[in-house]
């Protein structure tokens, strides 16, 4: 991603985006809007000598890239990738064992955006998307992370196998959302762990796939085939959390 | 809802809807396609006499709603809520402790279709929403639960809260998603449950709130707010799941 501006749009989203500390080049806020996000806006642009300027609904709908700007969009410098070194820093700086996001082919930038913002919710210390086939940090994503992707660091890799070949060196177990595997709650999800989630349609590549060490499935007790993505990521990211909280004898 | 016809789009949701039985008016598919999932629908369409019309691209792209038809589009009768009386029999009639989720003023319609979605998977017997303030199920709605609208039924309500003291009689406990709440984990969740989510803005309304029985939180490790509601329910519906299972010696 290049370092030229971009934009975000919502409320939620631009205040995270004052609050993280981002620098943020200008402002453009809906003329006559007054109400207690837009204040809150208002008070850390001036805290932070940003230019306001504010416009007519019009200019907003037609600069817009989400459609749902609410009445805010702010110019920022792209979100800049991480690596995955960073990660582990972060995971180590905190003393905890690494917990990482890999995300095999995630195109709907909704869905990236959520689970940015899980990811965050989680404790987990970074998403890993490949370069290709995938969305990018766009101002969709921002705004579907709710201001996530301002803290949860994202890296971009080339060859995803690699990727994961590298990181077990390191200690990393695998676990793969995988509907025929041994049921999530009975699998040790404890320890240095990433966690991979697969395409929308067509689920966990089988090259990324057999270099897992747990294939987990969530229970299905219903007709149809899966869960949306985001979801299934918020479910195995839990049973995460919650065997980290209880320890193994919670299985 | 009325019985007027309603589209459903996109090759998924049109398979499922057919291997649902229910009744399709017409089917238009992109002419020339021809690939595995358009034969399957061709041969369905076929095998329940329904009306196959090809078309051309433009044609699709003038009628879809979603925008993201996959070259598919049906037409059924519009979808028809159920009454909560019938989400309760058929929790009888499969010897389960009624499991419902409730909505407290879901806006967003791929929200509610991907709660929806979960809803079925994690063997809930029926989502209820009220009529005001809320989505409705509309084509993106059905997309969205990707087929789980044919299986899992949804009732509409005039006042939830009213809608819980009368199934507080019935014996039901009512969990409310509330990042205050004690930690989910070590909530006892088995038995006859509703779980309620809130709006994705303000969350679950102060009244509704006030007749849950348990306040239950998603631990929040994060820098943010709060989850996306379609992945805090999925969340929060595992982890019934997860008690069902194993029973309180979980907790």
């Amino acid at each position: 991603m290049s370092e030229k501006t971009m934009m975000i749009e919502g409320r939620n989203a631009v205040i995270e985006a004052f609050r993280s500390g981002r620098t943020i080049d200008k402002v453009l806020i809906l003329d006559g809007c007054k109400d207690g996000p837009v204040q809150t806006i208002h008070r850390e642009a001036k805290k932070t000598d940003t230019l306001i300027k504010y416009v007519k609904k019009e200019r907003l709908d037609q600069i817009s890239e989400t459609g749902r700007h609410q009445g805010v969009i702010a110019f920022v410098a792209a979100y800049s990738y991480a690596s995955v070194e960073d990660m582990l820093d972060a995971a180590a700086q905190k003393g905890e064992p690494p917990f990482l996001v890999l995300l095999d082919g995630i195109e709907d930038p909704h869905n990236l955006g959520s689970i940015i913002r899980t990811a965050n919710q989680a404790g987990a210390h970074g998403v890993i998307i490949p370069k290709h086939r995938a969305s990018g940090l766009t101002a969709v994503v921002a705004k579907a992370s709710a201001g996530a992707i301002n803290y949860t660091p994202v890296a971009k890799v080339t060859n995803l196998g690699k990727t994961i070949d590298e990181l077990k060196e390191k200690g990393l177990w695998f676990v793969c959302g995988d509907m025929k595997g041994k049921s999530m709650y009975q699998s040790d999800l404890t320890g240095p762990i990433g966690i991979v989630i697969g395409n929308e349609g067509s689920g966990v590549s089988r090259l990324v796939r057999e270099k897992c060490d747990i294939l987990a499935g969530i229970p299905m007790r219903g007709n149809i085939d899966s869960l949306n993505a985001s979801v299934a990521m918020g479910i195995l990211a839990y049973e995460v959390v919650r065997q980290r909280m209880f320890g193994e004898s919670s299985l």
